[in-house]
């Protein structure tokens, strides 16, 4: 058995999220096929995060040991070949025989896209959460800095997602306008469940001018463990990428770009 | 009875193209059915350029008649109620009672995306031609100013759409890398059905090594009425915009959305 180190693209929308279940389609549970049907052996395959039904992702990354005996980039096509269009393996490495994608994981990086105009769009839909009332960037900005640090995210998950500990170090947390598209960007070491959609719908509610600095404080204080604004829907968020110790940091992806095409009137 | 105009943004995926066609789901007929049920009279919508099965559109402009009192953002937003999720309206004015936005339109821009890279990607396979080969992007930009100026386009169109007269101006045909992406732009007052995929699969051709510009020009002379390579699929087409006399130019939209998240291995 060898073990390899998958990286992987898909869009979420008509996936029930990466965690495998019965009956349901997901990512893990097609990535898991295409390995069977490619090794003829049972495969375990387990992600750096796992993301929610209808989250898509630029740059997951999961470990698998399989018997292959060719190399990786022959590994990579004969998984392509047996996987659905909605989800591809855009890199395959082999790993050390301890390699386990989600506790060797140093970082994860997340973005949520708003889109932030008077009309819907068609060819964004899939890909941005749509906020019609006019958004103040300015609050957004420093809305989303508070999450910066050590915090305690209790307040920012499900009664599951915090019972094992919840404070969690969130290094960046930023918001960077490429209008109609506001761009919140969260990289952190781990993530609790809907974490990012938490602190999105947060930043939003802040943008909206109905959610106070002030009233954020409290719930990082564990003075209110009511998440301060509802979930943000998932097809804004977007896990671009997944860091290890010891890596070449490469640029972060632009995500989703074409902002312009929405921009409104068009020439 | 008063005239407006509409810019329409739509994903093209999952319609018969724009014309309407009985029992098929087209953007037109989609359209009309909007406006019939907002204005409860029959309506007409004319597009300004009738895109095929799978095709994009980020700036389609129509023009249609309609019994409406109130201004046209309240039309605008009426239509969005009644249209499904991959066809927006994102721009309504009046216009002149003239107005025919195929035949007042004075240019058209489209661009064809090609995703260059050894593997396929999920998030871009509805909106990008996946080839895998290596691509002679030197050769693509040679091939594509071929296409400029006033050529006579018969051996880029199909048998009915040359039928009257295949003279076409194209403005600008160009080349543009933006890795993993290679993106055709094209721009002409008019053109004929299939021409912008059937140029695309030239250009690409091309950039194979497996067309020499001299085929290429043949063709151009009608020297040879066959097209020179197989047609591109559609969903790499985008009609990005459509241009009317005395209008102000606005920057050209980016497209498609994502570029950099497929740039292959992700930090």
């Amino acid at each position: 058995m060898r073990t390899f180190r998958l990286t992987l693209e898909y869009d979420g929308t008509d996936f029930c999220g990466w965690q495998g279940q019965p009956g349901r389609r997901t990512v893990q549970g097609e990535v898991e096929r295409a390995c069977r049907e490619t090794c003829g052996t049972g495969a375990r395959v387990t992600a750096a995060g796992r993301t929610d039904a209808g989250v898509h992702a630029a740059g997951q990354v999961a470990g698998v040991k399989l018997e292959w005996r060719r190399g990786p980039e022959r590994l990579r096509d004969a998984l392509n070949a047996r996987l659905p269009a909605d989800v591809a393996v855009i890199g395959c490495a082999e790993a050390p025989a301890g390699f386990d994608a989600r506790r060797d994981a140093v970082a994860r990086v997340y973005r949520y896209a708003v889109l932030a105009r008077s009309v819907r769009s068609a060819l964004l839909r899939r890909v941005a959460w749509w906020v019609r009332e006019p958004l103040d960037a300015g609050a957004m900005r420093q809305a989303a800095r508070l999450f910066e640090g050590h915090r305690d995210f209790s307040a920012f998950t499900t009664k599951e997602g915090r019972a094992r500990g919840a404070i969690r170090h969130v290094t960046r947390c930023r918001v960077a306008v490429d209008a109609p598209l506001i761009l919140l960007d969260v990289e952190g070491n781990a993530f609790l469940h809907h974490m990012v959609r938490l602190i999105a719908a947060a930043v939003v509610e802040a943008g909206r001018g109905r959610l106070a600095a002030a009233r954020i404080r409290r719930s990082l204080a564990r003075l209110d463990t009511e998440p301060p604004a509802a979930m943000a829907p998932p097809q804004g968020l977007c896990l671009l990428a997944v860091r290890y110790r010891d890596e070449r940091r490469l640029p972060l992806p632009a995500w989703p770009a074409g902002a312009g095409i929405v921009g409104g009137r068009v020439p």
